[in-house]
């Protein structure tokens, strides 16, 4: 872990706010901007990453008694339980202290090599997966939190706040996913899932608000394609609305400026 | 639990697909059908059914060493860690084994009475949580598995239909949720999440399919309101297609039919 500048998890308190594809479009996002990158799926019994980027045939393998994680591009690196199964229906019925150690492997055997970033894919809720993650690296550099914008949603979520708040994890932002939708006929905005959760949170922690991220049928494609949004339809305002909420998490080393341009 | 004459569990591999909508639209249409019903939720990190039904302030009670479940309504009684907790922002930071005993808790030590249903809403996931329910009620009937329509869910839920298998758990049937969209300015349909998963599933397996339920701001405005969507608005299409997807799961005791129109 050395050899890892900065550590970001993404959290949220529900399942299916679209935690894994925000996970996925920020991972490749920043090895756009130029920084070698590890994205680290810890959900162990619904892995999306591999699928999320048409990884999911691969399988691992090891070196030097090291695990070489998959590579999806030379700056985008990637592990997950997902590679290590059968096939994309069996299931893992583990419990708890099973799911510690293996997430422990991730952290210490995996040949992640030297990253600007590694950004971590948690799944729902504040339990196992997320307990072992904190305690198993050390100086994370805090969490990206992700809502719906519905109450039902933001319980949940505040949840995870307090979560953080409880293990000194600093909560670098949230953002609010599933943000109104366009109707693609009409071009009417329909708030499908209707609130103000991002906001309300932001302003109940005192964290900060990265952006709202608008549902749309070409983030399920891009899903299905296999592809990060932000590299599918780059210039789909839901690309546009990942770019503008990631751009603040980008640590800008001045002496060492490689901020590039979005291909 | 000798009391209690049908188990069944509400699952599915993936997160945010509406299971905890459709186990108290469950519950709450069993009751309407004249049956005794209680609904657990042992969803201990993002317990939603207090919202969902408005039960959100409600703390349980204890009487003759027996925790008396809160009634959502006479023949509707109700348990949730979120009876237990402080507010609604407070985090349960868990690992398995103290999920496991307030799993087993929520089992004994609750005053259920007589029931004809259980209906228990579990977290997304095949560890500890779903495992803890399995080996605690002898005898389940069986589990809906809920998914939603596009390729990324039905993994998941494949995953989840074959920790049925392995655990002996019978698969009553697959509802898709979140199925199609209907614009409210133009009327015309639109597939957010795009796909025939359930369909696509239930061939796989070889199990019952019990519906489609379209996605809706009606379903939203429900959750918010705390109420079922089969009460809150009972003649609109989700609530229609909610009835038509649990009919086939009443058992219907031709001596002592009970069976009435929804009112």
């Amino acid at each position: 872990m050395e050899n890892i500048e900065r550590k970001i998890l993404v959290l949220s308190g529900k399942g299916g706010v679209g935690k894994s594809t925000i996970a996925v479009n920020f991972a490749f996002w920043l090895s756009l901007q130029g920084k070698k990158v590890g994205l680290l799926d810890i959900d162990i019994h619904g892995p999306s990453v591999p699928k999320l980027l048409n990884l999911d045939k691969e399988m691992i393998q090891g070196k030097n008694n090291k695990v070489e994680p998959v590579e999806y591009s030379d700056t985008l690196k990637v592990m997950s339980i997902g590679f290590m199964l059968p096939d994309d229906s069996s299931p893992v019925i583990w419990r708890g202290p099973m799911k510690h150690n293996l997430i422990n492997q991730f952290i210490k055997d995996v040949n992640w090599g030297h990253l600007d970033y590694l950004v971590v894919d948690c799944p729902p809720g504040t339990g196992d997966e997320p307990l072992s993650i904190v305690q198993s690296i050390n100086n994370i550099d805090g969490a990206i939190v992700v809502t719906t914008p519905q109450q039902i949603s933001v319980i949940d979520v505040n949840k995870c706040i307090s979560f953080c708040r409880q293990l000194n994890l600093p909560v670098l932002g949230i953002i609010e996913n599933m943000s109104g939708f366009v109707c693609p006929t009409c071009k009417s905005k329909i708030e499908i899932f209707k609130g103000e959760g991002g906001q309300e949170i932001c302003e109940r922690f005192n964290v900060p608000f990265l952006g709202k991220i608008p549902l749309g049928c070409e983030v399920v494609s891009a899903c299905d394609a296999g592809k990060p949004i932000v590299q599918f339809d780059k210039k789909s305002h839901i690309a546009n609305a990942l770019s503008a909420a990631f751009k603040p998490l980008l640590q800008t080393d001045k002496e060492n400026e490689k901020e590039i341009e979005i291909k």
